[in-house]
């Protein structure tokens, strides 16, 4: 019996999984701030799911962590974790001091891959675009994670879109993360709405020129991030994840839109069928949690 | 015995690798123009290198040809090699006939990406940046070529940097192609010189604002390739081939001059220490030869 868990900025999903890679069981409970937190976060989402599995804790076969932020793979130790209020901490020894057993921890975009490459029965390979505040992609090459040489692999929110741009949190000017994320949507257009996307989406189907503008600039560069990833490294699929996949068929349809524009004026680009690649991560799924799960064992 | 044959646009390079990977002969002879010359400058290098070697053509252990445009690997059908004035040809079904041995035909950035690999003997993840006359990347993991699900991983040149550019080769406005390439400059900088990048460079190194800003635009081009290929499967090294490396360190030094400006004002670019994994493929080394003979061996 596996177990992974996905700690997220508000909530935390864990599943356990057994030898035929299926879901057994599945729960989620809120994740408290700050480093402390995280750690007893994870340590009761093991013990749930041991009283609920009836395997205790050390028997597991392994336990995987997916979190937002840095990940020293080797150690486990989690920096710049942001949403979580963690500066710097290392999940993996105190987890292991806490669980007596040894923790694999990831970064959740990369987790989120793996999981959704499991969940979808996908083969070939893939890259999982995770539009959520930023803008990252994780990429499963025959069922395998590919990190890349320091594992910045994915980093896609980091391309240069716009030189004259604004200037993003990475310190580099117009990356494509600053007009296509959670957060470009949410400088942009300033809601209520917890899911600042729907309100933009809702007052460009009232015709307000405005939201259509930022809505288009958005579809634009998730097009923009799909094929630079199939021109790049030309994988089987792109799935869309992340907080954003809430929008379903409202935003796959702008992105299709934007790809059949890319590809209108050009016989090479439409060779590429890029629209035929793309599906949507249904929001919910436990893509990172199962990935976590996998860690380890499909890459 | 192993032979690797580079039918290029204006010269056809070919070589013998012994059973440990060695070059041990290597020639070189002008290439005809059009589908039936060039599928004679093939015959001409098997029979040339059966003599050196004294190996009869179908005692070699394998041919390999590498050869610009679209390559349908499977049946060695080459179409759209322009310079070549091939449209449409059987090549690897018209060797067969010849020689009475199958061939492997694969594109030629692909097979110099997997002999620079070799030359340079490298391990890890590696892109080989072509720029000829157009700009196209190799991609290289643990010694196997990366060709992607449909043949086109590493078409870099493609992404687009400026939507309100000029219209590329390929229908699409704008992209990297149309501003860091041979065909680019040669558009830009009108010259007799056979290297118009030099008379480029000559000029810019004279003060001349436009042969400056051609420059830098060139230099900025190929760095920016050369972060988005980090950026999206972060490989360990970027060497730079094809006929501009003709300008040696000229050319480096102006695109590692690109990569540290864009890392001036972000640490998680200057993390990324991109300077450090670039290097110059030297002119003439028969990268697409020895990698022609090595496909299907490697990758």
């Amino acid at each position: 019996m596996r177990l992974g868990i996905d700690i997220g900025g508000t909530k935390t999903a864990a599943v356990a999984m057994d030898a035929n890679g299926r879901v057994t069981e599945q729960i989620r409970m809120p994740t408290g701030w700050g480093g402390e937190a995280v750690v007893d976060t994870a340590v009761r989402a093991v013990t749930e799911l041991a009283g609920l599995t009836g395997v205790s804790a050390h028997r597991f076969d392994s336990i995987g962590i997916g979190i937002p932020g840095q990940v020293e793979r080797t150690t486990g130790r989690v920096s710049h974790a942001v949403n979580l209020g963690v500066d710097d901490l290392d999940l993996g020894g105190r987890l292991a001091g806490r669980l007596g057993i040894g923790v694999r921890v990831e970064n959740d975009v990369k987790a989120a891959a793996l999981g959704a490459y499991h969940l979808l029965a996908l083969d070939g390979s893939m890259a999982f675009l995770n539009v959520g505040t930023g803008l990252a992609a994780g990429i499963v090459f025959d069922g395998r994670l590919w990190r890349g040489a320091r594992g910045t692999a994915g980093e896609v929110g980091h391309m240069t879109v716009d030189p004259s741009g604004i200037v993003c949190a990475c310190g580099q000017r117009g990356c494509l993360e600053t007009v296509a994320s959670g957060a470009a949507i949410a400088r942009d257009w300033p809601t209520s709405d917890p899911l600042p996307v729907r309100a933009l989406f809702d007052a460009a189907d009232t015709g307000d020129g405005r939201a259509i503008a930022l809505r288009d600039r958005m579809s634009d560069g998730l097009a923009m991030a799909i094929r630079n990833l199939v021109l790049t490294v030309d994988v089987d699929r792109v799935v869309i994840g992340g907080g954003i996949s809430a929008m379903g068929s409202r935003l796959l349809d702008e992105v299709l839109r934007a790809l059949r524009a890319s590809a209108l004026d050009s016989p090479f680009i439409a060779s590429l069928e890029l629209g035929s690649r793309v599906q949507l991560m249904p929001l919910g799924s436990p893509a990172a949690a199962v990935g976590a799960a996998l860690v380890g064992v499909g890459g």
